[in-house]
């Protein structure tokens, strides 16, 4: 991987804050590997994490994870803690308990066919510079008990940030930032019929010793450290990417209605067939707004018939849009443009398209961005600004304190797939860069609410 | 119900063979009702057989249905046989048992959300026919050791005729008939991964007390009974159909591949799309080939995609093509243009389209139609010839027998449908026709095999 700045990289500001930390300081980087190695082993497919990780939210294999989180706390001085809509707290206590806290994590569910690095990797890195900065204390013979932050600084593991098992994503931070009430999260179902109410109630009560944070408590600062599950960094050489802000993304789910009936014997003049209602839906849909330009981004990954059988005219159809471009008016009139193409393929079956999420592009904090472009130069590694064209829990975090996102680079930018692969180098380069951004943020005690 | 003949009525032949039956005759109605709405109890929805019948195949409302038909010979001269592909045989013996049996029967397994006459209907009524023959021979003091007839009548339920949870359907009659291996049969996997064979070998185990018949034995005729499935005989006011053949039939599976990715990142240039793919290839398959004429059928029923989350592209689409012409040209040449179709629109994804079932229009035979003619005469029955718009096992009897089906009406034409329904007029019409065929072929020892 190729080091130095270059024109391309970013200026590096917010040096002074970087001078108390050393191009030698940073995270263990074999303990982290080894970690995120044996992490993925919760809800590795046929017990081999390299076909893929099928650890979705609230599952058992997500409270594995959690036991195995916790566990790597044992012997520390960080505390768990969780809240009523399943978020893990790995807390440092700060000198000043009252002071909002740094928050830093991601999240830990898997995708059904996903790898071993979206989400586990910024939890686990966001604990172990928790741990780092624990043991270093010791290691320099400062009292164990001497906390060396004022506030608290926090690792988060969001709940169900994938949304593939209860639709939408995301619903930890959406629920924290009070973007959708904790009734409303509690009572989406997932494929079976099971609740987030009923999966959350029997996966904290399997955590009933946690003590419960309130939802939505005040912050001061939010970092999340990701890959960037696109080819951007990987094509443009670099190893750090500097997250400018997320892409607009929205959600819809659209429900097709026909009638059931014979294959062999209703007339095709008297169908009301959802599955070829659908087709020419999709189709249009795809052809219409999946080529605006170079980066709109149109997927049907969902799609759910009803009989399901050869010979069965189906009757029912529900399919998910999952609709995303940089440009909040381009994303915007996309957006607006779903109802009536639905409704322009559908006769003769009836269709209803309701909007799950709308979130416009947002910009990250300017100056947690150039204390991460000071982080990576102070360790020399190559860097750039890059919009998040994948959603993430930092998009709820935003509008509540100053916010940013730290990207590595991931292999041929393969992402929510078994291949999902980035190099350890690449790995350690993110830890060290989470590292130095929150040593430089607890050594200038910036503007924090 | 209209009765008498009418110029749309057959003209009656092979009169002489039913002087033998009175008007009066015949099954008994009430009883054959109430065991119909009885078996309708075995997979009822939610308990409630108007709310529709889950009945599949080998399930184990299959098997209960199985117990309940057992039940009913109890106490009666009948036996009770299965053979290695869970069809079921109940037995009336004739003098002579080396003669090749009259078979008549159907099948019990539905669809997931069918109703209570498909299949169900045939089975019971012909297990009534076989019963009231021998009431009848005890009601006249004849001794019930002394078989009133030839040759061994058998009343049989085909395994797996509905294909929707393991496909192709007519199993069990395709197999009896040769046209598909035991072996090929039970390699056939549901959509939870169990195969035909592991649902039989449980199926087959809990029914070990029955003695086992070969696998496609001679037979001397066969005769179903069925609700028609269709608008036609409800439309021209006829209570009985006089079925001319079946109209031809293929069955495909298409599997489309793309890749895995992200939605949120992966550009639209880049991704290979399977849901895409296949809303592009059902469109156009539903376009080109659902249009060809007013009596052409074409259905996609079923599809499966895979990972199928909300922010992961598709990777796999599988789904079935139902495709019904009564011209066999006409559905050789819609056939023949399938692949193409597929081909035309998969890129960048890749397609297999395989056909799964070629079974071509056939003609039932001629004097067992006049027989049925003539039965519904006798009753003044209203009947017209009518060609099967819809599958059925007798497809796959007719190149082993002489072979021949009866259809009644049912409301609107409504069927794999919980709607699914028949008066008990109706039910009682086709039940003393059915018994009246059978007599007269007892009576005239036509020339069997």
């Amino acid at each position: 991987m190729t080091k130095g700045t270059t024109p391309e990289a970013i200026a590096v500001n917010g040096g002074n804050a970087m001078d108390a930390i050393s191009p030698h300081e940073g995270i263990q980087a074999g303990r982290l590997w080894s970690r995120l190695m044996g992490l993925a082993e919760y809800g590795a497919i046929d017990g081999d994490s390299a076909k893929g990780v099928n650890r979705q939210a609230l599952s058992d294999e997500d409270a594995a994870a959690w036991q195995y989180m916790i566990a790597l706390c044992e012997g520390s001085r960080l505390e768990v803690e969780t809240d009523a809509l399943g978020n893990l707290f790995i807390i440092a206590p700060g000198r000043d308990r009252s002071l909002p806290p740094v928050l830093l994590g991601s999240h830990l569910d898997s995708q059904p066919t996903g790898g071993r690095f979206d989400g586990a990797y910024g939890v686990l890195c966001a604990l172990e510079v928790l741990l780092e900065r624990e043991e270093r204390g010791l290691r320099e013979n400062k009292p164990a008990t001497a906390a060396v932050h004022e506030r608290d600084l926090i690792a988060v593991a969001w709940m169900n940030e994938e949304g593939s098992r209860f639709a939408p994503g995301m619903m930890g931070s959406m629920g924290f930032a009070g973007k959708m009430t904790v009734e409303d999260i509690r009572a989406v179902r997932d494929a079976s019929g099971v609740s987030v109410g009923e999966a959350l109630d029997r996966h904290l009560a399997a955590f009933a010793h946690l003590p419960r944070r309130p939802v939505g408590f005040p912050i001061a600062a939010y970092l999340e450290l990701h890959i960037e599950q696109g080819p951007v960094l990987e094509a443009n050489d670099n190893l750090i990417g500097v997250v400018t802000g997320i892409q607009g993304k929205q959600t819809w789910t659209v429900d097709v209605t026909g009638e059931a009936g014979h294959s062999g014997t209703l007339a095709m003049r008297e169908r009301r067939d959802a599955v070829t209602a659908f087709a020419r839906i999709a189709a249009a849909l795809d052809a219409e707004l999946g080529t605006e330009d170079d980066v709109v981004k149109f997927t049907i990954g969902r799609a759910v018939v009803t009989p399901n059988a050869p010979s069965v005219v189906a009757e029912r159809v529900v399919f998910s849009i999952d609709l995303r471009h940089p440009d909040n008016a381009v994303l915007t009139r996309l957006g607006n443009r779903i109802e009536a193409i639905c409704h322009a393929h559908a006769s003769p079956c009836s269709v209803v398209a309701t909007n799950i999420v709308n979130a416009p592009s947002n910009d990250f904090d300017a100056e947690l961005q150039a204390l991460i472009s000071a982080a990576a130069a102070r360790f020399g590694y190559r860097a750039m600004p890059i919009l998040s064209a994948a959603g993430h829990d930092a998009r709820y975090m935003a509008p509540l304190a100053p916010s940013a996102m730290i990207f590595i680079p991931c292999k041929e930018g393969i992402s929510h797939n078994p291949a999902e692969w980035s190099t350890p180098e690449q790995v350690a380069a993110g830890g060290n860069v989470l590292y130095a951004t929150l040593e430089a943020l607890v050594a200038i005690e910036r503007t924090f609410p």
